[in-house]
């Protein structure tokens, strides 16, 4: 349907609203001035507040796998073991970077729909003492997962480890406490949470985690940290090489936005359009794929009806009706379906999507007659306003 | 001066126009979509085009220092040697990445303000013959040095070595051929020729190129060349990871802004707009920087008059006027000045720059009246209509 944009439901990028997206066509302002000085130490103040952070943050010019790298490529000489807990694709590609940077990746895979737990771990650092770094995806963009990073921090803060933490798509939009749970490396990116375009990848290291950079001899330049702390350390604090200057407008407004709410309400807002999407789908006799202890409000993974594949309520929905949300990735393509809670939307956004997936799932012969979802979202959101 | 945009005549990010600028204010588009892949598609097409290759073209979300990195980390294993032509700071860009990647960089250092000669490589790689491949910066943004890529090309084109071009701030402002000069690798980025915000990394590459990718082992992850051509292959063309969505926006608006006017005709403007400021700078008594057997019409490399600190110069002409031209780098910071001419501008902001100029150095002492300069360059361009 080409009269409207596309409206964004996927776990990828967010729907954005205009101010922010305005502000990113602004003329630009050269990167080494105090015209823009100013917007990025803005940027990573705010940042730091919604890390949960008073030690070191950094952005460079990139995707959030950019930010996954920077963390690898700093904190590890080769050679070194890394244990990659793995609850989806972006657990896999973790291990992945640690290949490319000849670690040795010890992996943990968990088991379908379930998070990591503090025994899995402890087994894994017990038979594997050389472990020095483990990484843990905060939100699961491919499973809907939420690890427990508060329970993992505490349990290994006296043990010497480096916890690095993918939160590209759960920071900004979860409680998220990076000093207080003891987390070392805490990655994201401009373009789920923090609700700005993508091109900007945020880095956060705690002070413990500084030191060991200062030990490690990047193999790389790009992403070399201590070239960004320089820079950051200058008169006019800068990138160390040209920064993606429009995202950061963009960056600063969303940001400024997100703070004005308070970061809070954003999160109670997406925990309120998540609730409401989740009782729609029981209603409809939909199974969620997440255990119900690690599910994500970010976004809500569930089982299409035996017999309708995924990818035709995914067409369907998007060519007819403008709203794209996603199928499943990898082995869960045939299976599953994901709906996104979070970026600039309401509960008007939430009450179409789930009207829609019901005359689509009644044409597929899966409903007898439409209502039971939308009344149930209607419900919850009343019992929760 | 606050009430008007400061114009970048820098010959970092260029000033763009406000068609780029709103076209990238556009709602989002899933990079995984028919939404989204054929801007894709069409960026890579046009910049084949304007590169001059019929070859392999893949973009990264990145700088312009990115694309370096990534034409490094692909083309060699560690411990090869590789010839790095320095004629300014971005040349020995090219040596630190080579040195951090564990190659063996042998630096071959020009005299301040000269171009590389065929000689100068002819005698490196006799003494290194164990050289695999040479790093040369095109357009030297720090010197304004304009190296003859044909020639070096040429003179390369049966010795079986990886000739890689830095050209950053070259590409779509002057003439380039990327197939007919035997260029292997190709590196440029969105914001200087092709007129876009930054944030987005070029990397073209010759068949013979590619062959030699596909023996090295990528030390990293996040610039591996193979996982973009696989994700480039696919049925929905794609970036391996989340691309810079509304940077791509601009990028498409400006690639098809300059296939209309015609890529000759952009570089004919840039020339002539050079030529007047040159002619400018002369009858002001001003001597420039660079031989002029070697000199770039991207930008101007030129002495402040004795006595003045450039950025005396800088900082008046940005806070009183809101033209931000640039002082030179590290060991020119007390000498030169530098003026690009490119970007989304005309006759008009040139004729201003130097009248703001002779202003400038009138108040500051060095000229007695004002008008030699502004009328050379009036001269020059009716001459040049």
């Amino acid at each position: 349907m080409e009269l409207l944009d596309t409206m964004l439901m996927t776990p990828g990028p967010v729907h954005l609203d205009s101010e922010v997206l305005l502000a990113g066509a602004r003329q630009l302002r050269h990167h080494r001035t105090n015209d823009f000085a100013p917007i990025y130490k803005e940027c990573v103040e705010l940042l730091k507040k919604f890390f949960g952070t008073t030690q070191h943050l950094y952005l460079t010019t990139s995707s959030g796998t950019g930010g996954m790298e920077t963390a690898v490529a700093n904190l590890f000489n080769e050679g070194e073991t890394v244990l990659t807990v793995q609850t989806g694709v972006f657990g896999v590609r973790f291990t992945q970077i640690c290949e490319a940077f000849r670690l040795k990746p010890v992996v943990l895979k968990c088991e379908d729909g379930k998070a990591v737990t503090i025994d899995q771990i402890d087994e894994a650092l017990k038979k594997h003492p050389e472990i020095s770094g483990i990484t843990v995806t905060f939100n699961e963009t491919s499973t809907g997962i939420c690890n427990d990073i508060q329970a993992i921090g505490n349990f290994l803060k006296d043990k010497g480890k480096i916890l690095i933490v993918d939160g590209v798509s759960g920071l900004g939009a979860l409680p998220f406490k990076m000093d207080d749970w003891h987390v070392d490396v805490t990655v994201s990116a401009s373009q789920k949470g923090f609700l700005a375009p993508p091109g900007v990848g945020m880095v956060a290291l705690s002070d413990k985690a500084w030191k060991k950079v200062e030990t490690v001899k990047c193999h790389g330049y790009y992403f070399d940290l201590k070239l960004y702390k320089r820079d950051q350390e200058q008169a006019i604090p800068a990138y160390p090489w040209t920064p993606a200057i429009n995202v950061m407008f963009s960056l600063q407004e969303a940001l400024r936005k997100i703070d004005r709410i308070g970061l809070d309400n954003c999160i109670k807002h997406y925990a309120k359009l998540a609730g409401g999407l989740r009782a729609g789908l029981k209603a409809l006799g939909l199974k969620l794929f997440t255990e119900e202890k690690a599910t994500s409000n970010v976004l809500t993974v569930f089982y299409a009806p035996e017999g309708i594949a995924p990818k035709e309520i995914v067409s369907e929905m998007r060519n007819k009706y403008g709203i794209l949300i996603a199928g499943g990735q990898e082995q869960f393509a045939a299976t599953l379906l994901r709906i996104t809670t979070i970026g600039a939307i309401g509960e008007r956004d939430l009450l179409g999507t789930i009207a829609l997936l019901e005359m689509i799932l009644k044409k597929k012969g899966y409903l007898k007659q439409t209502g039971a979802g939308i009344n149930a979202m209607m419900d919850y959101f009343l019992k929760h306003e």
